[in-house]
C-alpha cells in the first residue's frame, strides 16, 4: 500500500524565474553552517531565531525528504493523517503534561471566547485521544497511523539553525499493538525502516543506532545518531558493531549489558536525527486506551512513538557533507539532479543551452537550468556551488568547440567534455 | 512547469484496516451537517470547536483538492513555498496589522526568552517581507508565490463546521506585478483559474463570480461564491449572465455599473469558496518593496491576493452534494473510485471479491474493499452511502449467479450487474 499526495513533478526551471537569488552574506545573527548555507542559497528565509520559512528550492528538498520517509512508513504498515496543530487542554491534563511546570516548550495562546489551547509540542495525547474513538476489540489492532506536520517548541535558546526549531516539520508514527511481543516486532521493523530513511537521503554511512534513556516502561530508547562535530549530544562509539551508547546512559553496567568493551568505545559529538521510543501502557493507561482480547477480557494497548523532524535531518545532512564552497545534496533530495549553466553572451551557447534543457525537460531529468545574462563564469560556478545540485552541466564557447556540455559532479574537481546523448543516458539512470 | 510532492497514490484499501470506523451518532455539539457528516463517516475528528484533524480517509480528499489547486496554480505560472506559521511583530506593524484592535483574529502567544508572537491569520506580509530580499529590478517582475499551509483564526463563534475554522489549511497566492496593467492580466487569469478549481471539484455549476466590497485600491474584489441554503453570504445573483453582487455592495449604483437589471437579480445564501483581491500598493508601500524600471525610476511593486481554503471548500461540497444517507463526492476528490463491498460469509463471495480487489489494484482503480465480516448486507450498504465513494460494486451470492458484479452509481437508485472485465473497463477510463 502506498499513499499520500498526488501531484506531479516539477522537472525544469529557469533561474532566471526562480525569484530567490544567492546572497554572499547571511543575516548576522546566524551562527549555524546549515542555515546559512540555506539563506545564503535561497532556500530558506529566517522569520526569527528557530523559525524559517521554505523557498521553492528548499520547498523542493523538504518534499523529497517528506516522500522517502512517507514510503518506508507506508512500506511498515504505516497509514497517514494530520492532526490538528491546536490541542485543547482536557486531552493533554489526562497524562498531566499541560502543567508547564512539567513541560516546558509549551506555547500556549487563549480562544477568544475564553480557555488557553496549546500548540503541538508532540502527539502522543492527540492521536491515543482520536484512537479511544476507534479501538474496542483485538480485530482493531495493530495500527500505525502517522503524519507531517508543523511542531511548535518554545525553546529558550535556538541557534542552531535548522537543527532546533521553535516551529519545524516532522514526522511521527505511533504504534498501537495487542501485546510486548507484537511491539517488539514492529519496533524492530521501525529499526530497519529509519536506517533505510538515513542511507537514503545520504547520510548512512554517518548514523549509528545509539541507545538512550527508556523512561518508565523500558530500559532503553534508541536514537539515530549521526556524527558531526556540531552535534548536541555525546555518544560512545563501537565502530566495529555500529553500536552506540549516549552519554546520559553510559556507565559500566550499560556498557556490559550490550556486551561491548569499554576499549572500543570513542566519544564523539552527534545529532539526534531520529529517535524510537517503547511507550508500554504510560499513554494508553491515562486514556483507558484498551480492547477486549479474543477471551473478551479488557487489556490496554502497548504503544510506540517514532519520530523524525525533517528539518533537523535536512540540517544535519548539510553540517555533514557540505564543503568549504557550499551545500553537497546526495541525489536523492537534490532539489534538481542538475545544474545547467550557459556561459557568456555568445548566441550560439545560448541557443545550445536551450536545446540542452528541453532535451532534459523531454526526458524528465530534473533541471535547474541558469539562464542568466551579464554574470561572470566565476559567478555562476560559484551559484552552482552554493546550491550544491549533484551535477553541473556547462555550455560555453569552450565546450561547443569540443563537441558538447561540460559535465562536473559537484564532489568533483574536474569535468569532462561529452554529447548531448550521454549527457542524457548519464543523467537519467539516475 | 509542475511542481510539488512527489510521492506514489494510495490505490488500495481495505475497510478492516482502516482504523476509522462509521458511527451512527456525531458529538452533541456538532450543528453543522458537512461537520456531522464527516465525522460520521471518519473523514475527522473534531479537536475543538473550529478545529479538526484529517483522519485517513479525509487526507485522502485533502490531498486531491490540493492537487488540483496546485495544478491550476503552477498553471498560471505559480511558485510554491511555505511561510512559517509563527510570525514576528515587527513585520506586522508596519503594516499596523499587529494591533488586536486591528486585527481581531490574532492568536498571539510568548516567547519563553521574552517578546510576543502570532499565529498567521493571512500572508500578505510575510510574502511582502520575504520579497523585499529578492526584488530589485523590473527583471524580477512579475513573481506569482503561493502555499498551502495550516492558518489560524480566533473566532468567537464556529458552528459551522469545516465551513469556519480556527484552524484551516489554505491556500494562498499573491501576485507581484510591475503595474495595474500586468496586475489586470494576471488577474483575469486567475478567474479562469479558479473558475476550473471550483468546476474540477465538482461545485461549478453552483458557483458565481460575485462582485464584493475592494477596499482603499479598487472598487471591487471578486468572491466565487457557491448557492446553499447554509452559506454565511447574502448574494444577489443574475443567473443569465452568471454574476452575483455581495449584500454588502449591493445597490443601485452598483447594479447599473455593472449593467445589470435589478428584476432579474434574485437574492441567495451562498458561501464563498474563494475570493481574489487587487492590492494595488496597500502592502509594498510599508514594506517598500519597490524595483528599479527600465529607465531606472524606483516603482512601487503592484500586488494582488488569492486565497481558498481548502476545508472550507470541502464543507461546501458536501453540503450542496449530500443527500439524506450521506455524502456524494464528486469523482475528482473522491477517496476512492470505487467502494467494493463483499456481502454475507459465503466462501466462493469472499473469494470472488479478493479476485475483484486484486484486479482493480492492478489496474491501478481507486478501491476501498469492505472485507468487514460479521456485518449485514444493510449495514455495509448504509456505510457505502455515507461515505459517498462514486460507484459502489457489490459482489454477493446473487450477482455470482447472475454472472457479475452489480455496480450502483452513489446517485442512482439502482445497480446493475456486470462482468469484473466490463467494470475495469468502466472505473479505468473514469
Amino acid at each position: 500500500m502506498t499513499s499520500g499526495h498526488f501531484s506531479g513533478k516539477m522537472v525544469f526551471m529557469r533561474q532566471s524565474k526562480l525569484f530567490t537569488k544567492t546572497k554572499k552574506e547571511s543575516p548576522a545573527d546566524e551562527v549555524s553552517k546549515n542555515a546559512e548555507l540555506l539563506i545564503r542559497g535561497g532556500f530558506i528565509h529566517k522569520e526569527m531565531a528557530g523559525v524559517y520559512s521554505f523557498l521553492p528550492l528548499g520547498l523542493r528538498v523538504l518534499n523529497k525528504v517528506e516522500n522517502i520517509i512517507r514510503q518506508e512508513m507506508n512500506e511498515v504498515g504505516g497509514t497517514e493523517m494530520r492532526t490538528a496543530v491546536l490541542q485543547s487542554r482536557e486531552v493533554w491534563e489526562k497524562t498531566n503534561r499541560w502543567s508547564d511546570e512539567v513541560v516546558d516548550t509549551w506555547f500556549k495562546t487563549k480562544l477568544k471566547n475564553g480557555g488557553e489551547v496549546g500548540l503541538s509540542f508532540t502527539n502522543e495525547e492527540a492521536y491515543s485521544n482520536i484512537l479511544k474513538q476507534y479501538v474496542s476489540s483485538y480485530k482493531d489492532l495493530p495500527l500505525y497511523p502517522y503524519d507531517f506536520k508543523n511542531i511548535f517548541r518554545n525553546e529558550t535558546r535556538s541557534k542552531s539553525g535548522m537543527m532546533r526549531g521553535r516551529e519545524f516539520y516532522w514526522k511521527a508514527l505511533y504504534s498501537f499493538s495487542r501485546n510486548e511481543e507484537e511491539h517488539n516486532v514492529f519496533y524492530e521493523k521501525m529499526k530497519v525502516a529509519y536506517q533505510n530513511i538515513f542511507k537514503r537521503v545520504g547520510i548512512g554511512h554517518l548514523t549509528y543506532i545509539c541507545f538512550a534513556s527508556g523512561g518508565t516502561f523500558s530500559k532503553f530508547s534508541h536514537e539515530f545518531q549521526t556524527i558531526t562535530s556540531v552535534g548536541e549530544d555525546t555518544i560512545y562509539l563501537d565502530e566495529n558493531s555500529s553500536i552506540a551508547i549516549n552519554k546520559e546512559v553510559y556507565n559500566d553496567e550499560v556498557i556490559a549489558e550490550l556486551n561491548l568493551n569499554k576499549e572500543n568505545l570513542v566519544e564523539k559529538r552527534a545529532e539526534e536525527v531520529g529517535n524510537i521510543f517503547s511507550l508500554g501502557t504510560k499513554f494508553s493507561a491515562p486514556f483507558d486506551l484498551k480492547y477486549k482480547d479474543e477471551k473478551g477480557e479488557d487489556k490496554l494497548v502497548v504503544m510506540g512513538s517514532y519520530g523524525i523532524g525533517l528539518g533537523r535531518l535536512i540540517g544535519t545532512i548539510i553540517e555533514t557533507l557540505a564543503d568549504d564552497k557550499g551545500i553537497i545534496w546526495p541525489e536523492a533530495i537534490a532539489p534538481f539532479q542538475v545544474h545547467l549553466l550557459s556561459l557568456g553572451e555568445d548566441e550560439a551557447v545560448l541557443s545550445e543551452a536551450v536545446n540542452v534543457y528541453d532535451a532534459l525537460n523531454k526526458n524528465e531529468v530534473e533541471v535547474l537550468f541558469d539562464d542568466r545574462a551579464g554574470m561572470s563564469a566565476g559567478e555562476k560556478f560559484a551559484d552552482a556551488d552554493l546550491l550544491g545540485i549533484p551535477y553541473r552541466a556547462v555550455v560555453s564557447v569552450r565546450s561547443l568547440k569540443d563537441g558538447g556540455v561540460e559535465i562536473k559532479r559537484r564532489t568533483e574537481e574536474k569535468g569532462e567534455i561529452i554529447s548531448v546523448e550521454e549527457l542524457i543516458k548519464l543523467l537519467k539512470k539516475n
